[in-house]
């Protein structure tokens, strides 16, 4: 179980930073985000984006994350700039990670309680530089996973992106046609 | 020279997200950011970060890409979920990348203009679901410098993060003491 923990979210002014972080959490393999604050517009986005691509990722919001993270079995690691570089991390460092059953990811929105650097197992930074949380929970995802979660299908959705060299390929796989996308990212 | 084209950029919509494709730009090792609409503000907001945290890194906004695209002899890559899978990518192709003396990493924001698939030499996907440009630029940038940039020292800077298993802890290198940040990012 890989979840991805978004904390000071605020749906009005981190509407896309948050949608990132669970589109992020999505690509790179994880199973589940989950949001501090209650925003269902947010679920629905990214159940949509589900639907139509694929796969089994969940999005729940409303989380109470000081008991979730005082009580959990889970390996936690809080990404922030000032932890341990991750680029100084051996090997057995990232194989005990993927041992674990469960990792919980966490990322803050710009204030983040000290209280965290205390609940988490692990303060891991992408980087010590300022940077961004989306960024850093992409590279660390794709790490944890040694990259396989790009090559990774997601069964289930409708559409699928046939890779092109120059412009778009998009087969809608229940109409058994293909369609015209119109933009990235379908207007997320 | 490595820099990083956003186009589409509408200074108030994707006042964050631009900042969060510039921060990753600097903290992944670029050396520019080009962004195509005059913003000033976002100028001045990434000069400051790297006023506090060191190296050249610089943003120079209201670029006009279609001229510079044609013009360049760069390679151009064109980060799109459109694009091949960079998972498929096999180590002479990362290579030859490694090798161009002058690489620009384009990223859209949700509307690209077709004609950008055609300008880049290389249309790239981090990954074949739909994503942020900030996690596609951020796993990009990683692996073309084969993960080296987060080991970089960004050297002239005021402030400097030493890495903490718990808490934070920043050194003042021009008043030779230690700040107290309260938040991430230093309020971006």
């Amino acid at each position: 179980m890989l979840e991805v923990l978004r904390i000071g979210h605020r749906p009005d002014r981190d509407k896309r930073m948050t949608t990132h972080v669970c589109l992020t959490a999505r690509a790179l393999g994880a199973d589940r985000a989950l949001v501090d604050t209650a925003d269902r517009a947010l679920e629905r986005r990214l159940g949509k984006v589900t639907e139509s691509f694929g796969g089994a990722f969940e999005v729940k919001t409303g989380v109470k994350w000081r008991p979730l993270l005082k009580a959990t079995d889970a390996t936690v690691v809080h990404l922030t700039m000032y932890g341990e570089n991750i680029a100084t991390w051996e090997g057995p460092r990232w194989e005990a990670l993927r041992r674990s059953p469960h990792v919980i990811v966490v990322v803050g929105s710009t204030k983040v309680p000290g209280e965290l650097y205390e609940l988490a197992d692990v303060n891991a930074a992408v980087g010590n530089q300022p940077h961004s949380e989306v960024a850093a929970l992409a590279i660390f995802l794709y790490l944890l996973q040694s990259g396989d979660a790009l090559r990774r299908e997601m069964a289930g959705g409708r559409l699928k992106i046939i890779p092109q060299e120059r412009g778009k390929r998009v087969l809608d796989l229940v109409q058994f046609g293909e369609v015209t996308p119109d933009g990235e990212g379908f207007e997320l």
